[in-house]
This record gives C-alpha cells, sequence and structure tokens, in this order.
C-alpha cells in the first residue's frame, strides 16, 4: 500500500518541526514538502495542535519500535542493551553535526506551557522512555549487574532527566562529549558502582 | 544612581524572553515593557542576537550573586549548601507554578542551531553552572562527604545535565517531582552513597 497523503503530512512535518519548532513550523510548508495539495491541511487535522500530536504519535511509533530493537537483544546483557541504545543514538546525533536534539525534549521545552494537551502528550512521551530504562535497569538488576539498593522506577526518571539534559548541551556544546559524560557517570557511577563493568 | 534605559530594557527583555523565547520577543513589547522610548532599540543594541548577549550577561550576574550567597554559608556543609541552592530553585519554581522553565536552557534549546554567538555564550554560561557545582563537590569530598572515587569535575558536568532535565520535565509534569528525585537521586544514590546523610 502507498503512504497515504496523511501519512506523508505527518512525516514532512515530524521532520521539519524537529528543525523549527511548533511556532517555526509553517503549515503551507509542510504540505510543500509532503507533495499534498494546498489547502488539503484542514481535511486531515482540526488544528496545529492537533497537527503536532499526530507529529508525536508518529515519533512515539518510531521509538516503541527502535527500543524494541534493543530490548530484544538476547546476547547482550541489560546494561550492554541499554549502553548500545544510547551509543546509537550518539551516533545517529553525530551524524547530524549534533543539531536539532531531542524532537520531543524540544517540544516539552517550546510548548509545556502554551498547550494542555501537548504538555500532558510528551509528558506521557517523556515517562514512555522512562519505562523503557525502568525495565532495562531491573532486569540488570535481576541479573546481578546493577546496584541492588538502587530504586530502579526512581533511576530511571531520574536518568531520562540526565539524558534530555545531555542532548541539550550536546547542541550547544556540538560535540558527543555530554553523552560521554552521560554514559560514563550514569554507569560506572550509578548503575554499575562497584560491579562488574559493561 | 536610577536605572538606566538600556538596564530597563534588558530586565524587561529578560522577563519576557524567559516566558516566550527569544524568537518569539517583540522588541516594541519591550521597549514598552521598560518604558523606554520608540525607535530607541537600535541606539544601544546592534540587534536582536546582540540584545539577547546583554540578557544572557543579565542573567549571569545574578546567577553569580546567588550561587555566590550559597558558596559563602560557613555555616553549613558543601552539600549542604548545594541541597540549600536546589531546593531555594525548587521553591522558586513552585512560586511561578512551574512555568517557563529555565531562561538559558531553554534559549539554548531554542537557539543552538540558529545563532553562533548565542550558542558559544550559552555554552559558556552552562560551564559555569558546572564550575558552581565542581566547587561544591570537591569541597564536598575534602570534607569526607562525597564519594572519593568520583570525579568531581565530571560528576559536576553530568549533574548540570540532569539538573537542565529537570527542570525541563517540571515544566511538563507541571510538579516538583523531578526536582525532588534529582535531589534524592543525585545526593543519595550518587554524591553520598554509604557516605553520611546530608
Amino acid at each position: 500500500m502507498s503512504e497515504g497523503t496523511r501519512e506523508r503530512i505527518v512525516k514532512a512535518g515530524a521532520a521539519i518541526m524537529h528543525r523549527k519548532g511548533f511556532l517555526g513550523t509553517g503549515l503551507q510548508e509542510v504540505l510543500d514538502e509532503a507533495k499534498a495539495p494546498r489547502g488539503s491541511f484542514y481535511h486531515y487535522f482540526k488544528s496545529k495542535e492537533d497537527f503536532a500530536l499526530a507529529v508525536i504519535d508518529y515519533h512515539d511509533m518510531n521509538f516503541s519500535e527502535e527500543t524494541r530493537r534493543f530490548l530484544t537483544q538476547e546476547s547482550l546483557s541489560p546494561m550492554a542493551r541499554l549502553r548500545a541504545f544510547i551509543e546509537w543514538r550518539r551516533d545517529v546525533y553525530t551524524e547530524k553535526g549534533f543539531t536539532c536534539g531531542c524532537p520531543i525534549g524540544n517540544m516539552a521545552q517550546e510548548m509545556g506551557d502554551l498547550s494542555e494537551p501537548l504538555r500532558a502528550r510528551l509528558n506521557r512521551f517523556i515517562d514512555d522512555m522512562a519505562a523503557f530504562l525502568h525495565e532495562l535497569i531491573q532486569a540488570g538488576q535481576e541479573a546481578g549487574e546493577v546496584r541492588p539498593e538502587l530504586d530502579a522506577r526512581e533511576i530511571a526518571y531520574f536518568l531520562v532527566g540526565a539524558w534530555q539534559g545531555a542532548l541539550m548541551r550536546m547542541k550547544v556544546t556540538k560535540s558527543a562529549v555530554p553523552v560521554d559524560v552521560f554514559l560514563k557517570n550514569a554507569f560506572d557511577m550509578l548503575l554499575v558502582a562497584g560491579h562488574a563493568p559493561v
């Protein structure tokens, strides 16, 4: 089945909004990029906010697929899976010249005070990121890799913030240093301190 | 000495830019708020970017004063000073209804790819935040409060990211939970693990 017009608009919008933010994204530019008919936007979306919710769903679908790929790498220990995920993200950002940052973190920063539906949806997405970390950290504890005294859920919540901060910092340092510092300290000093290195 | 026009413009601009971002801030709105003559903007600033640099300098001056106040609290141990600083910031954000977030983190997210002078200046500011943490963590190590095996400079760099992430998350959860999780995990699980609680 060929990609429908709505899907093309969402995909183009996700890319443009990632670079320019919610407010900086023009709807006509999105339609042009998606090769969708001029004026067709409101046929598919009630509002720009409704459109942004579809963009977030699109990112969420990608995130679910990507994390599932790492969660199911049976040949790796839980912490090695987490490390592989982070190193993969670092390489993706390196290829982009450390631009753009996280589309979800960006929109949270930009729209957290301006749209209640977007705020609530972004909050749920960041909870999903924490759930991904939580699952791996808990598995790491069961495997004896992670300090048993850590509250897996809280540490996951803490580390999602640290991860978002590292991505933001990557954008201002234009280097991978913030992610390398994240990797070293989150793993060696917090998660597996005193345990075998991953 | 009464506050000069330039100072009033910078102060008004800092407040408006904090709420609306760099791109969302109108220069005329800033002049009106500062009760400065219409059309006087380019008498004081070469460009909006030049103006934003002055706004960052203004935040930096405040940050230096505030951090000095905590650094010199001789009655508190280094980690108790750091905790007091973070609890004070949490209370400030709580009073604001968890809106706005960090003006420096916001601008880094918004402008990190769009202006090289702003990117470089914001990066330097975030380095100053890390230097503040570094000073306290190192003093905490000398006082036997902080795990001696931690690299104080790297942990400070890591925690500035975690702090920025917590402030972003506060904006989307509309609660103090991210800062409370930061406090508990940064202190109890990372800095002073196995040492006496602060």
